[in-house]
């Protein structure tokens, strides 16, 4: 009963944190979302994309199915912001946000505790063993600040 | 066994984001300290201050111990930056950061995951029996998050 609370508490976490992006972003038009969050920084359709490509590649990552938009990773992830020539109109990224962290969240709720404390994808059994960190419940947590610090960034744009 | 290990994945992450600040902000001179995160934005010495004063109320909060220095609320917390005619010196800050974590953790390691589990000080025992998640550890994530928040803006000042 203490672990489900406790990956209750994580969870939640991650829920808030996904409101306040969402509620960032959503209602926001295509020329707002070419605001840049400070002179010359990232624009916020990118890190949009950028934080859907990151949540979309936590499904693989933690075992919970395959990725659904691997090409958003060459828009908003390995390239920097204004590398591509055109990005998709703010209601594709709308689609792929929801529905990518609606697959998370369905798999966070399938997983029980036990689970949680399972290796994640990206590390060897070997290396799981020498470090039982590197589970899943770490990468829920980690990417979980990885929203907040983004969004402290948005924070600076003037309303 | 699983509860401890769900625990420390918690403390583990709020661990790595006081490591990132501390990297951040300890080596930096004062003159460093008072570039602002971006145009009319706060200094970083606000930011460092600030991070320290939400980390002092932790103490209480968690029911670990007094606050240690109540006096940064109104030079980092409850006025904003630049509203103070002076701030204490840098290495004074760092000080006051180095002793409030340091408590902290200490603190952090003293709890039993069911101790994790328990009210914080601020919610009262009536509205901790409907919303059970207001815990210890949300407190303990919540407030991991807000460092990465801030970090988040710091990764924007220019090299």
């Amino acid at each position: 009963m203490s672990e489900q609370a406790l990956v209750l508490a994580g969870v939640n976490s991650w829920k808030l944190n996904i409101e306040r992006a969402n509620k960032l972003f959503s209602p926001l038009t295509e020329e707002q979302l070419l605001k840049e969050v400070a002179p010359g920084k990232n624009r916020l359709i990118y890190l949009w994309g950028h934080l859907t490509a990151v949540h979309d590649r936590m499904l693989p990552l933690l075992v919970l199915g395959p990725r659904v938009y691997p090409e958003y990773d060459a828009l908003f992830l390995t390239n920097p912001d204004k590398a591509a020539p055109t990005l998709p109109a703010a209601p594709e990224i709308k689609k792929a946000w929801d529905e990518v962290n609606g697959e998370l969240l369905a798999g966070f709720e399938s997983l029980s505790p036990a689970a949680w404390l399972e290796k994640h994808d990206s590390v060897s059994a070997e290396d799981f063993a020498k470090d039982p960190l590197r589970n899943r419940f770490s990468i829920l947590l980690s990417r979980t600040t990885h929203i907040s610090f983004h969004l402290g960034q948005t924070a600076l744009i003037s309303k």
